[in-house]
């Protein structure tokens, strides 16, 4: 999703202002803060500059930008008199304000030596450390003002946290040396589980946010939606599997791909997900933990949506539906492999998980999944007032919809209801394939 | 709708063989294809040579493209000892052989100075000399076979018969000396009827294509859809109407626009639809009888989906969906301005045409109506077997559907349940604007 | 050499006037002009009309530019209430109109059909009658003004004469129906001359035209220039000699390639001379007589600079300067196989041609030789003033200079100090390779 | 000059070997060596990682070239059990190894973050550091091999450094930050040298090296070469002289330019010299003391070859050749501007410098003097052999001499026959103009 885009309103809801919030709030601020710094330890200064391709902007810049959001959309208009840190930094850091030539200024993100890291840093700790006054200092007025712009402010970070990782494993990627930025922890043992179809019966089905809780726009508002029986797979596809279809010249057949994608696929010359190279006979990727073997065994990930649905009609079947995924993963526990864990790459279910009857295993965490649905509006959808809401809906056009959470997201910010989309030839993300019929 | 590659099975239904249904079906064979013959009495043999743009086809390759559609699915397979009239020609006009190259050979087809025009109406001739062989000696088994190809084969004419219309426009539009392919004719008299707003209450509904008559797959299989309820307006955008939107600086607004729309917008530097210019303070247009000032009653046509779709945001609605779309057409009659009628642009409607209430006017005919909805495949939908279904559902990626007609279509050709699709900057078409909300 | 945008002007020189130079003049016209529309004889209205790549024009643009040239320095000047055949015509067929968008413009003409073949075959013969009517009305000063004029543009015409028959082979030659343009006409027989090198000493030289005769002004002044020992190849490169180097690795080996010219072998995939492929497992090139075996005693051509380049660094040689081979051209007479003799390709020298002692064959005809000499001014060198030497110059960069001339050539267009230029990448004109060193 | 690919070999000479020479050779090696890491001290490490464009490589990367080029050619062949620095440093800086692709590598120097900077420093002290144990140890016959070696590494090194700073100027202008390389310091005062034209015997002259010192091969061979008169201006045009041609029109007038020139100008919109911007209405230039005034009477530099050749035809003069250059400057001493002042631009001359009578100013130093003349080699031309001198004369095509030298180059890299290039487009390096007639 392009996030530094999309800075969507929240559904305000109806909350009882509580003044031991302020407290939760910061907390929760502080700690999505830290949590994004913690991810750059590994890193050298030079790694923070590297735009190894237009997707990928560079760390630095992620760094700066999430700060930025609370600078210009919280400090600037509501603590008195703040004095921005820099005067060129809304220039830099502000993706709105160039958007005639959003394009170009994105892709010459990593041309950028200076500000330095550490003056990135030091940006980050005078934007903490104003937040921090106007938060102490608020009344319950400017509180109720405040709360839900800290919430997007946060959960706009965690998703360029996201971006962090994805990115720099682009970065890395490129990189004859192959840098390593997390030892390579082993995934859980035992037999992946075997693959079964999940029956669900035709309905009227309510879909989408009811409200409470955050949400971005996209998903509202809540509304009855007719599915027909369905069938879902009970987890996701295994490299094992893409395998097959490779050496079945599954890049090699026109008639399993989509117009687009087969040219997309010649044009490119992909012949397996991105990151995989054939050494010695055997297929290897580029992981954040260096160059390895492919373990067989576990989910599939880096394809685009072209090859998750060539590799469904290799198969016999296709993708979901959004509302299918939706009406399927309601009745899952949001617990899985998130960033959180570790791995930095889909891993097998733990060992002995049980499936609970009917509940596909991997809904949340491993890998997005891809489903057939293009971004689309909901019935009655409205986009938010103001400038956070001025780019909602913008992408509604040669996107696809994802859905769950990689393992590149925070646990904290996954749900249900969560609408994730990409062009149909993204690669870069953790996104893997679940087959419907 | 990339009819050249789409070539769809039909829906076999349950038909009784009579013999005199032969006769018909030679009758309407030969029907359409002298009245794609009739198109062509303005033009001189260099008129047929010309691509002016990848999307273009020459008319002669539609004339020789229709006619090995027939020889390569009927006359081969089915008439013993056919020999084809020209070797080379399975290459030339067949896009499906050259599958992984298409875009280049597509794009190279203004290239061919041979076979000349005489050839190709000699390959015509040749062609239907060889059906009526074929046909006039059927037995009962055969025409079960043979009927529902040619009916595709007819539709598959008829189809681009629209695009030599749309292809042609655009050959003569880019010649300084602006040929005319048609005499001026002037429009229906009278007021534009009034803009309003009909209401439609939520409800399940049967979308899709029944069975029985014609129809391409990707109207199958009729199935139910919720849809909530909506408003539709009661006509087509005029030109008056859009030169409001752009008077109020349309183009300029990217607050108005998609993302990829404003992208489309800046790298191409559009301010009108298509075909139109400023001349002497006033717009004009390019149209199939000249260079024209635009008559701000008829409505706008030649905008794309992202053009519409801009217009809709700043008129305060949306473009209906599909379903939406379909709804209101089940009422509707198929009458309206079609090519038959021999404007070649869209009209204002008929004098003192009585609104039926609650059915919208120009449903059909005069412009394609751009819908929000992607391409996407019914639920259940099953691509049509063997060559002829080889590509469906291919093009289902950043494709939009169109519904209705337009004034390049023929009459026969059109059916509630038609779902045209362009990729979202496409404008070449008779493609027009209807609200919703 | 780019004619349409270098329309030199002659070196006046100082001519009597005579009264029967006006009939001598006006034959020469004619008789310049029959010749064009002669080299069409075989070509139907749809081929006049096709551009196949943007350094092809179309033949009717041909016919038509050089009619407009005639129309627009000579008729509309100087011959009283002239007026011209089309008033669109002039910004059609005009190169100089408009000089800033240029490229596109010449792009786009193949996408023509109006004017018609007809229409243009008009324009000739209208521009022809009034060319008569002034010429037989000319005083003696006006003739004086108009004799150097129509000179002038006698030898624009037949620049375009050899361009009409390079252009139409690149034409016919992307058609898979290979049209014939000519029917084959065996060339001589017998052996090809062995392969000598004559020595030529060092010393101070005049280079350049001496005036009288016609000469384009970038072949003036003429000037004195101290040139260093030489040894000069007796004969062209055969496609046997040719075929040698391709059979050695010569399009494989990065060292034998200038560093533009190995980038272009790999950017376009070149392994052959233009027009060269193989089939059955030998070499054949289309020809203008169709789609032939390489006869490999002929002299190769279609090569560009970097693969004559190339070739001569693989045979431990070089290419000639054009000071070099103007030296050892001084010596040679003008005969040769010009498009007059209706091979349209290069062929092996007449059975028994004796060379004399020190004087190499086929300098004239059969093909341009490249030289190591980028196109630059000679010292004094002045361009011609006014509209007509606009251009003058503007081509001295990353232009080389060819010698002698082709099998497209007039042999009245030819003279020794002719220099013709083209981009080192350029190939569809009738380049060969002739060695030095 | 594209230094990384063009490693020409010495003439090598007859060089009595002397012991107290190793010595010397080793204190200019150290010199040359230090004073390039001399010129990153107001470097921060993410400088050294962008490569704005793609003739632009980043320091990290010159820094370690210079390097691999001293372990490549000299530790690995000669000093017994050398361990190279790295395993894949060989691949990630050697320009030879990716021939093929050379320019994708290039353009992807920018996309490596490792090795770190200080990974570089370290690789440069560790080849120091061994180049010192293998010259203390060198007996007679190595040191007559590779002292040479040594003195074409040296003005290797000494071609980058000019690459640094010119690279790095870029880098840094693209920064809205605008970062200072080096203070500010004021150019010599007083006023600039009236332009005057000095004048030039025709005659035989002996031009290139004659031998005996350094040089690269494509100064070689000396050989003789008749010039006509000509006269040459005295001094450099100023930035005042050429913004009369700027307010003129210069770059709106295509009769001026070459017409890849103004094909140039119009497709990147060029409208000064590079670098240069108006703000308050004044001309301002980014400067690698940051972003200045324009100093009307300092040189103008950063203009391509098309725009010092229309800036000549505008003042109704040319450009002088190469050899009319090398003519006149055999007078003059090597002195000059040059990167040891400090400057880091062209300045005014020093006060009161007094002028020679027929010596011009400013041949050496300041700024690199486009010259007409296009790059070719020299009668009797021989390039080096072996992998030293693979790709001399590869870049014989489309590039342009230059001469002198300018206030990025070494005082002692500098000297008379020197033949820089580059192509015409080129703007990056310190190039201006000096006119002739």
């Amino acid at each position: 999703m392009q996030v530094e885009d999309i800075h969507s309103a929240v559904d305000a809801g109806s909350k009882a202002v509580d003044l031991s919030n302020v407290l939760l709030l910061l907390k929760h601020y502080n700690s999505v803060r830290s949590f994004t710094e913690s991810l750059c330890t590994s890193l050298v200064p030079e790694d923070y500059v590297i735009q190894s391709m237009s997707d990928v902007s560079p760390t630095k810049w992620h760094l700066a930008h999430t700060s930025w959001f609370f600078e210009t959309f919280i400090l600037k208009p509501h603590l008195d008199e703040y004095t921005p840190f820099h005067p060129r930094f809304a220039f830099l850091f502000n993706s709105y304000y160039v958007q005639a030539g959003e394009r170009h200024c994105r892709a010459q993100r990593g041309l950028l030596s200076r500000p330095t890291v550490d003056d990135v840093y030091q940006y980050r700790a005078y934007v903490d450390e104003h937040m921090d006054i106007l938060l102490m200092n608020v009344d319950d007025d400017l509180y109720s003002v405040l709360a839900p712009l800290v919430e997007i402010g946060i959960h706009h970070e965690q998703q360029h946290q996201e971006l962090m990782v994805t990115d720099i494993k682009h970065v890395f990627s490129i990189n004859p040396l192959y840098p390593v930025f997390k030892k390579y922890q082993a995934g859980f043992k035992g037999q992946v589980p075997s693959f079964e179809w999940i029956t669900y019966q035709e309905g009227l089905f309510d879909i989408g946010h009811k409200g409470g809780d955050f949400g971005y726009d996209n998903e509202f508002p809540e509304h009855r939606s007719f599915v027909h029986a369905f069938e879902l797979a009970s987890r996701l596809i295994t490299n094992r599997e893409y395998i097959e279809f490779m050496e079945d010249g599954g890049y090699e057949r026109p008639e399993l791909w989509l117009s687009e994608g087969w040219a997309t696929v010649q044009d490119n010359g992909w012949n397996a997900p991105l990151y995989w190279e054939k050494s010695d006979g055997e297929w290897h990727s580029f992981t954040l933990s260096g160059f390895l073997p492919v373990d067989l065994d576990e989910p599939v990930c880096h394809v685009s949506l072209f090859e998750a649905d060539a590799f469904a009609r290799w198969a016999g079947s296709r993708l979901p539906t959004e509302q299918e995924w939706e009406i399927a993963a309601a009745q899952a526990s949001l617990n899985g492999n998130y960033v959180e864990a570790g791995f930095y790459r889909p891993v097998r279910p733990q060992n002995n998980t049980p499936r609970h009857t009917n509940v596909p295993l991997q809904l949340f965490g491993d890998a997005w999944q891809w489903t057939q649905s293009q971004y689309s509006p909901y019935p009655g959808y409205k986009p938010a007032e103001g400038a956070l809401g001025e780019y909602n809906g913008k992408f509604m056009c040669n996107q696809f919809v994802l859905r769950g959470a990689s393992c590149a997201t925070s646990h904290t910010h996954s749900r249900l209801t969560y609408r994730n989309f990409f062009p149909p030839d993204a690669r870069w993300q953790f996104t893997g394939i679940r087959l419907a019929k």
